[in-house]
């Protein structure tokens, strides 16, 4: 637990003053007050995660941790569990989604195996941290030890402070997992205290039958296995995922180097619930990137307080909603750092209210 | 009006034909079908639009059209009217919010004096179209002559070809112009139907005695000049402006020419009102941006059965929000030119219903 420990203990509150003068800042801009709403929010942000007046947006990482999960043997998903290596592979290839988005933001994505069911070829691109080859299958016992659940979050850390070492201004997090719905709405309605139905919703793409299914074994996986909500390491390792610990260090991490993270969807989601009750503060380091179709995600938001930045009916994971947001959070952050002030653009005030 | 009606008359239908093999293409790249969401709409509709398999997103042109407004000295504004021409060489020198999420997203804006109340200094790019030295007084009588109003969409659409001339994949659409909320209102009202309460916003921030004489101020120029809501260039003449007359004729130039045409907050969207009522077919040439906080901006949008693309709390105008969804855009054509295919990466199909 040590260094899981030590992580939370470097987490320190935002800096909420810096993010007041921040504002007044963007008040002398030419703009009538508040008129570009949610970008000057996100500029406030900016500063007051960083402590710095003008951070700076220029390296742009998304982590992309991948893991397999033994209850997709119960058919959780509409694809084949072999899908989890494969779209490594393509993730290293650049083929994927993410890769696209990422260099249509200039970000450059991190690929990790947190514990893929089968051994990846190596790749200098692939960071290896494999706790196990996939979890267990949560409706029949527990999805790793405890011990496990803190190794993947402690690696998970690992990830995130040696690309730290290369310079990140801001993050952003990604998944890949079959069947990694499952257990993220297991740990949302554990955590939210919402019901499993409220909560869980196609994946992939299942149909009406599954959906129902779906929902029987997540009940199960929860009875059986009796998460503590109050105990959110007991709740990773009961029906969590490697995948989703590595995300909850990568979280983690980000907030105790005061490194804006930005949340994607639902799995993310679930991995952001788990950091945020591991350590409070880090809700204050996150930027909540969109609006997942997955149902639980809204819960999951709503629970921390986070208001998403954009409502595109995404689904697909990946980090692909969190590279999006990243280019607005630029914007945002460029409003701040370029834009002129009344003064020195001759432009005469206006007397709103 | 011969330009108009030329114009008119090269605007077809766009090419859904192509839209369809572009799903169909959207199907085959690795990832579950439909979990991109908008991004694929979009892809779809980039093809549609422009009738390529692979359109390119590479030419981004904003168009911020000025113009001044009588009424703006019966106080409607928080802000002064020579705001407007000072904002114009803001503007031209880099400093406003356009300017900086127009660099952010590798576009070029262009800026044009369609009616601005005062002569501008002369500058490389400035482009001067202007019809007149401000609209006259909408609650004493008409904005403009019939004439006018068609000088100022024919204005608006030589800015468009002569851009085009240099290369345009995308299009968007911005305005500048103290006290152009009013007019908008009126246009929006009139053509869509809506009571004035309904339509009526704060603009640039003014309290509530002061919304209640806008109201009261725009309900007198629609009595006054009793614009007819099925002839959108009566309506542009005697309660409109020239920078929206203009932008009018940016968006047939755009529809004519193919090119997809972003439309930004609510002064474009009045606009985007008169361009889809003089030609219906125009309005599949458009995205809409983003949802102003404006309130009138989304009768505006519902009336034309657009939906936005982001909604941020946004309401300068300039453009701001047609950049920021540029860069969407420009994301979801390159998840169709640029991601792998499940066969070309090797991942297996999924059976998602």
């Amino acid at each position: 637990m040590q260094k899981l420990e030590i992580i939370r203990s470097e987490i320190s509150e935002i800096n909420s003053a810096l993010g007041k003068k921040t504002q007044e800042r963007l008040d002398n801009l030419t703009k009538p007050r508040g008129s570009l709403g949610r970008l000057e929010e996100l500029a406030v942000k900016m500063t007051a995660i960083t402590g710095k007046e003008d951070p700076p947006v220029k390296k742009k990482v998304i982590f992309v941790l991948a893991g397999d999960h033994g209850v997709a043997s119960e058919g959780v998903s509409a694809y084949p569990r072999e899908v989890t290596p494969q779209m490594v592979l393509n993730f290293l290839r650049g083929g994927a989604g993410i890769n696209v988005l990422a260099r249509n933001m200039g970000g450059r994505v991190v690929i990790a195996d947190m514990g893929v069911a089968s051994d990846l070829e190596p790749h200098p691109e692939l960071v290896i941290k494999k706790v196990r080859y996939g979890t267990a299958n949560i409706t029949k016992g527990p999805a790793m030890t405890k011990e496990e659940a803190v190794i993947s979050v402690e690696r998970g850390i690992e990830i995130f402070e040696s690309e730290f070492k290369k310079g990140i201004d801001i993050a952003g997090t990604g998944d890949m997992g079959i069947g990694n719905t499952t257990p993220s709405s297991a740990i949302v309605s554990v955590m939210t205290g919402r019901s499993v139905e409220d909560v869980t919703g196609r994946g992939t793409g299942i149909d009406d039958a599954g959906l129902e299914r779906k929902i029987a074994l997540i009940k199960k996986a929860i009875e059986i296995n009796r998460p503590n909500p109050k105990d959110a390491m007991d709740v990773l390792s009961k029906v969590g995922g490697f995948e989703i610990g590595g995300l909850v260090g990568v979280i983690l991490g980000a907030a105790s180097k005061k490194v804006p993270v930005v949340i994607d969807g639902f799995i993310s989601g679930a991995a952001a619930l788990i950091a945020a009750q591991i350590e409070p503060k880090t809700k204050d380091y996150m930027i909540a990137a969109h609006s997942s179709v997955e149902k639980g995600h809204r819960a999951c938001l709503d629970y921390m307080g986070l208001r998403p930045l954009l409502d595109l009916d995404l689904r697909l994971g990946e980090g692909t909603g969190a590279a999006l947001a990243i280019n607005i959070v630029e914007g945002a952050v460029k409003i701040l750092t370029e834009m002129a002030t009344f003064q020195s653009a001759s432009v005469s005030r206006g007397n709103e209210k």
